[in-house]
């Protein structure tokens, strides 16, 4: 799945962006429910915390609705965006409700609840499950059927645009798009401009307050 | 004033991006107060109704805090954003409150409204005044210190990260920025990039519900 | 339907109290959507702005839904007071939550939007679309119909008091009131009865703050 | 005090209006809490349930903050205007943020919950106690004094219009206006208007729902 | 009713707990409404008031949706526990959103401000109505399957755990809660929890601020 | 500081309850900020998933403002309760509004977004640093003037009730208590009280919804 979301990145990466694709060395092989958000949160700084290669100028975080950003915006210096967040900024822009489509419906709340946080939930009128488990997501034609009858649902209850709810719908926005006759937004894609937005405006996490650097201290990840 | 704007827009622009000004053909000399922002968002979307130029691909409306995008989103079929909402969505993504330091106190009220109904006010956590007008702000060493002033009271209401309430304070954000030691952002080049990013994605406002284009019927723009 | 408005303007009010209709001398020639709303705002402002008869103690402004309250606050010394708030607050006063029927879908987003930034959005149930165009209204029966069809809507949602979305259903509220057994307010009325409170009890608008009378500037109003 | 409270209330009256004071049998001699407030809206409800005078068209109930107006909703078929309430409806019309100025400090909570429920808590930026008890306010020097210090931390906290917190307030309301510079509401006229105005419009408290007429049961109204 | 209520509670209080029934001398015989709701506040204060026999060491109150708990905190110095804050506090800490089954349609809405007042109203997904009134009760088949029909809507709204919305209805929730599969809380039993806990703490309400004893006064408790 | 946390957990427990102390094998010496709070997140899964001890009726989660709450609901058959919540939960039954003062000033959003999510923040008036570091608290002298110091702020924020913000601190309730003349609640008490309850009455976690066991799959807990 990692290559299939890299390949979603790349594609709407601008022209001096590489996209480098990052699986945590640990963790869940999947993220469904708060149990798997949480290791999977933890697997990802470290797996930040202990890369080694070429530096990089911004993260995202290809978990929709998973815990995490503000954990790493306290690790790394350079600018860090969710694509759950990220989705949600540019479909504000796009009608006055949206609504999102996602894997399995215990996933709604975890949604719900990250969107509250990130400041972008106002304007949100439904999360709705497909009932599909993140690695059902390889069957595209079951993936867009199941698609277009969750949105109608987020459509009956206001949604003027919708967001792919997971990092593994990528690139099923535009024939989705096509057939509701609403814009569709994928987080990946979001994400990816709203990174490189802010490093081509030199912004990054703010230190005062809530994201300073981690206090010092000893840390162990994972069973010793 | 617009020509700062722009030239503020360019240095936030990428490489491919050409940046037009507009100004409105009649409509008040700055927008202070309700009054002039709904005669000015009048004349921004007669302005745009007819212009006649080489076409465009996104519109960034620049007035903070002002009316208008909603009638501009019905008017054009290419993605529009305002830089009040575009400053807080960049905002959101650098901490986990934010504050907007803007001209007269009697701004102060729109901008909030402004950010509500955009879907962002969530974690604004104070707009303040400078008490400068719109027309007092090309004093720049005068304006700088209105802003720091009015910034720190956004730091005791929580704001970890600033944004700069007024069109006509663009290219103060990097000074201000290094002597606050927080995130400052400028709306019109947060808008430029959202707009940037949005017609990379292919992505424009949604027609079904609140945005549809308008109904045909006899419009007199001004005076007859 | 100036007419029409001014005729149910009267019908409400008190034996001291003359009603002049006035009628923008631009603008579209009604209101549906934003693009409308921000125009006829201008338009209205306008209008009273060069208004040179008889002296007056009050506004009441027929646009439901409409932008454009704020900015004559700051005009006017008198009170002002706007429909889509006025049917609300007395509606707040006879049910524990109130529903608004209006015409088209479109508008419903503003209405909603309208009654938040007024402070009465708290106990609306739900703002329900007929699916007619203001200029439909003419067709009484079918309006009556749409009318009550909407408002079961709005009563499973929670409605114990209906209201009258459009200045331009003035008249209509005895009727649907029988037959759904529930009281309806017409904001015109409504209205017309807040603004002879105000200017009984010696209040108007607040100078402090958000009203200030306008910054005297150069302004233009319409194509010059 | 009920006297004072009909002068207030007379003073308000349009000139076909009529007011009779009506004082609970029994209760608290005055209501400050709580418990007070529970006391006296069942003394409030027996009063009106024994009543047996001639017809009247509508009831303002004059304790602010106080309890029992949803109960007279169920109780009577005219309108039922609370002081709270109406205050808070003209003050939204007034400016964009209003402030309560009360007696003691632990009845602004109550007063808060009170807005709240009654659907216009939103626009309310604080309420403010000034420390004297209801029976201190005989004292027209010390609380127009007290009311003044408390008025201006409601104008900090962004109150452009101010409310008497009290029916024993009445009447202070033009002296504390002047020296403010703002517009001051008085409850107790604010409700009178209201309740003519409802009154004049043929409305009254809804049916359906919250407000049905009593369950026909055995009701003990004090210790037998 | 008071029987059965009492052997709810001392099922679920622990070994050293003594619980003691006390029904107020006077008020409405069941409440459904708010006039009932203000009524019965007031008996239930008086009977505490009027109570000479041992000592205690916390206080139940048992009606749903019931007003009066802040004057009982006023009143006694033992900390007060009202059956409609307990089950959702507890029920907050079983699933993501509860739901409230309850009496009559009417009582809902006066439920919906008893959760909100009681800061625990942002996770109640819905409050149901079985269309029985609480005399109804007795008939205990009738009342499951009014209650397990009602149920079905609150877990369509989003309810993961459900809230018996009366006091009659105390021992149900084993049946309905192997029947529904989701947990099911008695707010009696839940109360009951709560104020031993208190008391073992050695917690009782403040008296700083809201809930300071009542200011000594004349009081009549019931037409003299 | 988990023995100290332990005999906290014991002088609350009631006779039958005996507590089990558990250290997670890996993750943070403290939690402070959001980095650490993931990490301790999945190592407290951890330690819980891994545990093959004697059987145990509730766990409670002794990490003031952490993460890790849902996902334990996910992984255990009995009821969880997290301090935060449990602490929230019973100071809204002893005061209009509590306010929490904790450790770093940097903890305040997280503890914030913690009372949100559980559904306890509406009547949350402050959350407050002192300054100090988790593994500062052992010198009890300091972290009492400071307690002090903060609770002043909390106070003027309108709290009647405080919470102790940190497990660290558990034991300071008393005193402080009496020095400021309100109730402070240990949240380690407060979990172990609701814990007792919730078993008493045989409530756990809804299985419906949000906290549904856990998918199976693979997942590696730390690095390989």
């Amino acid at each position: 799945m990692t290559e299939e979301i890299v390949r979603g990145a790349r594609a709407a990466a601008g022209p001096g962006t590489a996209v480098l694709g990052l699986t945590p060395a640990w963790g869940p092989e999947s993220a469904e429910g708060w149990l798997d958000s949480y290791l999977s949160a933890a697997a990802v700084i470290d797996r930040l915390r202990t890369y080694h290669g070429p530096p990089y100028d911004a993260v995202v975080m290809a978990g929709f609705g998973e815990h995490g950003r503000e954990g790493v915006r306290e690790l790394v210096d350079v600018p860090v965006v969710d694509i759950t967040e990220a989705a949600a900024h540019l479909a504000c822009l796009l009608g006055r409700r949206y609504g999102v489509v996602t894997t399995l419906e215990r996933s709604c709340g975890q949604i719900e609840d990250s969107l509250e946080l990130a400041g972008v939930g106002r304007n949100c009128a439904a999360v709705v499950g497909t009932g599909l488990g993140v690695l059902d997501l390889g069957d595209r034609e079951r993936t867009e059927a199941a698609f277009l009858t969750a949105a109608e649902q987020a459509r009956d209850a206001g949604a003027e645009v919708l967001v792919l709810g997971c990092a593994g719908m990528t690139g099923l926005q535009t024939t989705v798009a096509e057939k509701l006759g609403v814009p569709v937004v994928d987080g990946v894609g979001a994400a990816v401009k709203l990174a490189e937005s802010l490093v081509h405006l030199g912004l990054t996490t703010s230190r005062a307050g809530s994201f300073a650097r981690p206090v010092p201290k000893r840390r162990v990840w994972g069973k010793p």
